[in-house]
């Protein structure tokens, strides 16, 4: 192999490859990245046996070929390199080195055999089907706080990105919860995403993705099997397994009679849930929502500490309530409202509370209270 | 007590008090802030019981008065509060408990005896002057980096400040090492400052002294006794104690007979240090300088990882010689060259390395060679 590729190029699809590798790895090949040149392009390829992610760039290819390096040294080579470097990447096939050159400096990387790195199987896919990527970013960046870290719990370790019929006919749908929270973020139904079957996409697929998200305007295609999810964009390609298990019904847990409406301004209502959280106690974490007519106190009460109270205009016209919540599912859930008030629908103190935004039903989250 | 205070002014007083705070205290009183009202100010007192800060606000005194909080509760109150709030602090002297108000917030702390809190013991100093917060800045920033880490060698657990002979007369002087290397900052001797003791001015005293610096024009007062020492700003108090140990001889190692001059852009020498000890093992850190006419090459080889050789255009004009070091070392020396060119001066692969910036012979380090 020999071959040359701009810097920033190089950086790109090496940083985005690199982030897939396990710092701590007992198989050296894992540490590693699969470099691929052939055509125009150069292709990184790592892999945690879960997540595979291939990445390309443009390139002079000299002569095509394959090996394999330590990623995070690659990673940490190109990135000290400056900005405009034409970097090559040499490797005779025979002397276990590859050769990186970048004007005056010269590497020399220990190589594994490319035969030895574990290439993902490729398997058939049940649906395929294109979606822009703003939208796959909101269904997933307003899901993932609610993921759950529990391992005995495995199933819940991901978000259930599954098609559900919602009012207005069916929807693409992430759902993820922990027990304690819950959130349901709808999208429109793409083209040909129909008989997609529902999966959990794992974590840490979930934050690789969003790397893949950032540009509005690039269309997404999206694959899927029972076992595997695939997300690509004409340069980046990421290969998931999903998670092996069955996703609660959460549909249950999804209050439908609540009546009591509280409108709030969520910005206003975040600051002041997280000032008189302060004073409570770093394992309970509990604050008191007190729903007078158009009034909202925020109160903790920790002993040891000391006590915290807070007022807030709001629009609330139901009988009185007193209902507690942990302060950091409050928060979290309060920082997803982007655009218009935060809507609660509450029943009872002791009954799951539903939060929205403004009228809007394509997003909604259920919190668990707590005694307080 | 009941006093108000403009937030963003309660914010810094309190900021650089809870700093000195220690996060895990056995002692619960050590934990929090004693704030005095009286006149027109409030002062906030924070103790490790080895340093203590006290810093002023201006404030509103209603009733004069002082109590203790939590440092950091009441950072984290003051930080939430929104910019501009006028804030309240009222302590009614039998409840125990601190309110503090502003808006429609309402906090209540939990407080601690006034006359349990360690105020340290005021002391004669031998020494009083002062100095401008720029020169202090330079003496403490350019030397801290080689403050020891080791406790066992507790007496390198800071910088030693003292006056001493340079060629041209009595200058301050800041001197740090850790047996590895050494850096040796001089400046002007303040008047007043002939007859200050040596002392040696723990790290931590010099992480917190920094938050003194920040404004050039500011004068320092600085206070010397052979067992503590004070700086201060018209609002700010840091006293401190000093290590009760002596510094060694520092002066037997600064090489004096290095003659094999270098000269290089520090910051493209610390670039290509950096660039080359990416391969370099973790434990080691080497790298290898190769010295000929007008030309360096920098290169580390690792058996396991690989090998990185670079080459730079320098001044050097000597017998060629080939020096190892600790790449680290190289580049923290490197990053104090903020002027001119770095200078470095050779003896032998076997002898300490010396350091300066240009001509400017006010700062000098000096790094040990290690085999390579």
């Amino acid at each position: 192999m020999k071959i040359s590729v701009e810097r920033s190029a190089l950086l790109k699809a090496v940083s985005q490859a690199q982030s897939v590798v396990e710092r701590r790895n007992t198989i050296p090949i894992l540490a590693n990245v699969l470099i691929e040149a052939e055509g125009n392009d150069v292709s990184f390829r790592a892999t945690d046996l879960d997540i595979e992610v291939v990445d390309k760039a443009p390139a002079q290819v000299e002569r095509p070929g394959a090996t394999t390096v330590s990623a995070t040294t690659l990673h940490e080579i190109v990135r000290k390199l400056p900005d405009g470097a034409l970097v090559s990447l040499t490797d005779d096939g025979t002397s276990g080195r590859l050769a990186v050159e970048a004007g005056r400096s010269n590497f020399s990387l220990a190589t594994l055999p490319k035969e030895d790195f574990p290439v993902m199987a490729s398997s058939e896919y049940q649906s395929n089907f294109s979606a822009p990527a703003a939208v796959l970013r909101r269904l997933f960046d307003k899901s993932k706080f609610a993921i759950s870290t529990e391992e005995t719990r495995y199933y819940l370790n991901g978000v259930y990105m599954h098609v559900a019929d919602s009012d207005g006919g069916k929807v693409l749908r992430c759902v993820a919860t922990d027990g304690h929270r819950l959130a349901r973020i709808d999208a429109d139904l793409p083209n040909g995403a129909a008989d997609m079957p529902g999966v959990i996409v794992p974590r840490k697929t979930v934050a690789e993705l969003r790397k893949l998200l950032d540009d509005d305007e690039m269309q997404i295609a999206v694959s899927v099997s029972e076992t595997k999810v695939r997300f690509a964009t004409p340069d980046i390609t990421l290969t998931s397994k999903v998670i092996d298990g069955t996703f609660p019904d959460y549909t249950r847990v999804i209050p439908q009679g609540n009546t009591r409406k509280l409108e709030v301004d969520a910005g206003e209502f975040a600051k002041a849930v997280d000032r008189v959280a302060t004073v409570s106690s770093e394992r309970s974490r509990a604050v008191k929502l007190s729903l007078h007519e158009d009034r909202l106190i925020l109160s903790v009460n920790a002993p040891d500490s000391g006590a915290a109270e807070e007022e807030l205009a709001v629009a609330y016209g139901d009988e009185p309530l007193e209902i507690g919540f942990n302060a950091k599912y409050l928060l979290e859930i309060a920082g997803q409202v982007d655009r218009e008030n935060a809507v609660f629908m509450f029943n009872s103190a002791g009954d799951p509370t539903l939060m929205r935004e403004g009228n809007d039903h394509s997003a909604v989250y259920v919190v668990m209270p707590m005694r307080v």
